[in-house]
């Protein structure tokens, strides 16, 4: 994308109203606009990190067998009723009365809507267990919506949701997500750790949180430091290997690790003093299994092996990826903007033509963006009339993880630099190589 | 993908409610189910050609040089006011409070907001041309919903808004997006007929609806039969070339087509009378220029090149990708089910084991479903136990365009069969010519 034809509305100042770095930088890199109060444009650089997340998102859904499909946004409010939250959801919810004055809300959540669907279609356990899962806009009218896409009331939701025969079935469903959770947030730079969690509204009796560490995390959490050393499980899983994932659950779930309304002051001091961590911690994933909470009520019943009525038992697992995206930033920043991780960064190379205008560096930006675009890389070229500084606080703020500098004296010596965003450390180098390096 | 693992259900009967064909064919089909009056969910067989759907408009978008964001469902009532249409819209606008008694609304469309977002940050002509889109969930509350998602009143919108200095540049940027509608309806199979059209609530004075003829079209069109031999523009066609792009839209207007509203009986009368055409059609996309319409009213202004502010020249670009699975259906079916061209099929390929269980089926499957997979294809393995017959229906239902026919009596003498869903016709192959066929 050449920076001249693309719409990257950066801020100069920082926004009075935004309260924390990532609504504050989201703002300034041009990747959100307000449109009401809780309520979000994704701009086109915003748009792009939220596709990428929820791209790593989905390849772990499917690869855990999961199975992806697409609820609509507006509900009956019959569903709801059916289950009994209709009434208990309170002021969230946002009602709505349609033309014919039928109750109808914007789904705050969706375990009514999936039970029903299932409800009406699987009737023998042969067709058992599935997954399902939709991501999809879901609203909750908060109060006080603030923070930015941080805390919106529109906010995109990952939802799945699990059917099983039994309990040991549904606790092998449940696992196969808690493992695909790690892997999600692992894939996207994050040190994400399991905490066991109050289950709310949602309901049910086993209920993890997935907090990643940030010093402007909204809750206390405290951990065993080993966590920090554990390697997420590996892409070759075998997830149906029932064993196998309740081992990787165990052991990921043996350290201690709780947030402030779990702690126990007693367990933590257990810890060797040199491993205990008293953190901040951001939220982006929980997952829940509440046996026959919705299924029940829906009669989401199946024919057993044996020949009887089962009712269903059912796990929900959510992640935000609008959410995840300001989580992110705020793990993830320094004086001078975004540092974006590599997979969901917006562009994965930045290429800033220090002198536009100028011939020799026209052509040898030309020639990279070229290339680097025919390699299958996401390309932002900055050929803009920019001077050069502002050019290098554009490229920071909006965090490329590579940024190849081309300027005329280097290029004179056939040389244009590379610098790593992360670290801000610069090599010179010929185009050739660069490619190399890049691909290295 | 395995079917014994996936979720498919098909109904045999045929469904009463549905009165078209599409309707019918998607319920059985298992791509949709009702949620509520014209609000489905897709299931997963439907959400993957909706996604593919999606993803052939982004393409052509991207490449007409429109880049994507993505703006919200949920809208302040107050940006209606602001453009005088909150009053005007009646009662197809779904209204809503919000807990804090504020008037939103779920938007039908994104004119004023899309408006709103340019004027808050392009002060410059330099920053134009400008063509942003979204694809996201609109609502309108129709009266009375049907035909499934051909009507609904949750629906899928791809909506494309282009900013220009003056009428000679939105008229470029009008004609990028006639080309675009072109390529795009020709890589899903489809022949659409561009004709002049009404501006309805949109307003403007230069519109354009893009017809597919389709037997069970809801309106009447007339058109010279010369159109269906045309070809669509090359995917190497140059956008920023003005005349060339001017000349395109001008043979593909050059021939008389209109709906029945503008039909003109002496203009067809002038067709020679073998290549009049009277037929039923779809429409499937909806475009038009309308100048100061919005950005009046907002005061969404650039300075201009002579240093004066000049009103921002607009257009907007409709494609209802939900409502355009539907009319894919209805062009495009037989008496066994859905035929579906081969660019937005659910899966490119079917693999059917005639005797599942059997070692030599089983395994002569299991290697090429890996093939196959291994090379990129979406691939649905039929691996359920059900007899040969009921795969053979599923697998026409579902519109596959290829089967691989895979039983014990072929496979003994190394060969397994290829059905084309289209015409029927098979062939005998070995599994290793059956992979080059396909890649042919």
């Amino acid at each position: 994308m050449r920076l001249s034809r693309y719409f990257l509305p950066i801020l100069r100042e920082v926004p009075k109203e935004a309260e924390i770095v990532s609504h504050r930088l989201m703002l300034r890199a041009g990747m959100i606009r307000q449109e009401a109060a809780g309520i979000y444009a994704w701009l086109p650089l915003g748009h792009r990190v939220l596709n990428k997340v929820c791209n790593i998102i989905r390849e772990e859904q499917n690869r855990a067998g999961a199975i992806e499909m697409l609820m609509p946004t507006i509900q009956s409010a019959d569903l709801w009723r059916e289950s009994g939250r209709y009434d208990d959801y309170g002021k969230e919810m946002l009602r709505i009365k349609d033309r014919h004055e039928r109750d109808m809300l914007f789904g705050p959540t969706n375990e009514e809507m999936i039970t029903e669907i299932v409800r009406a279609y699987v009737k023998s356990y042969k067709a058992l267990p599935l997954n399902l899962y939709h991501i999809q806009w879901k609203f909750r009218d908060e109060v006080r919506p603030r923070f930015g896409v941080y805390r919106s009331r529109e906010f995109l939701m990952k939802d799945a949701y699990s059917f099983d025969l039994d309990q040991a079935g549904a606790r092998h469903s449940y696992n196969k997500m808690f493992v695909a959770y790690l892997r999600t947030f692992a894939r996207m730079g994050l040190k994400a750790i399991p905490m066991v969690a109050d289950t709310g509204p949602i309901g049910g009796n086993l209920s993890h949180e997935f907090i990643i560490l940030a010093s402007t995390g909204e809750s206390e959490v405290f951990c065993h430091g080993d966590y920090l050393d554990m390697a997420p499980p590996p892409a070759s899983l075998d997830f149906d290997d029932k064993a196998g994932l309740q081992g990787l659950f165990d052991q990921w779930t043996s350290l201690y690790a709780a947030t402030s309304e779990k702690h126990d002051e007693a367990a933590f001091a257990a810890i060797p003093e040199a491993r205990r961590m008293a953190a901040r911690g951001i939220e982006v994933g929980h997952i829940f299994y509440f046996g026959t909470k919705y299924s029940e009520p829906f009669g989401a019943k199946v024919l057993g092996p044996d020949g009887k009525e089962h009712v269903i038992h059912m796990g929900s697992y959510g992640i935000g990826p609008s959410r995840l995206v300001a989580a992110m930033i705020e793990a993830s920043h320094d004086e001078a903007g975004i540092v974006w991780p590599d997979a969901v960064a917006p562009f994965d190379v930045g290429i800033l033509n220090l002198k536009t205008g100028d011939s020799a560096t026209d052509a040898a930006c030309g020639e990279l963006y070229a290339t680097l675009t025919g390699l299958g890389y996401d390309v932002l070229y900055d050929d803009t009339e920019e001077r050069a500084g502002a050019k290098f606080a554009t490229a920071d703020l909006i965090g490329l993880p590579w940024q190849v500098l081309v300027g005329p004296k280097s290029l004179a010596e056939g040389k244009v630099e590379l610098k790593r965003r992360a670290d801000g450390s610069r090599e010179l180098l010929s185009p050739a190589d660069l490619v190399e390096r890049l691909k290295a």
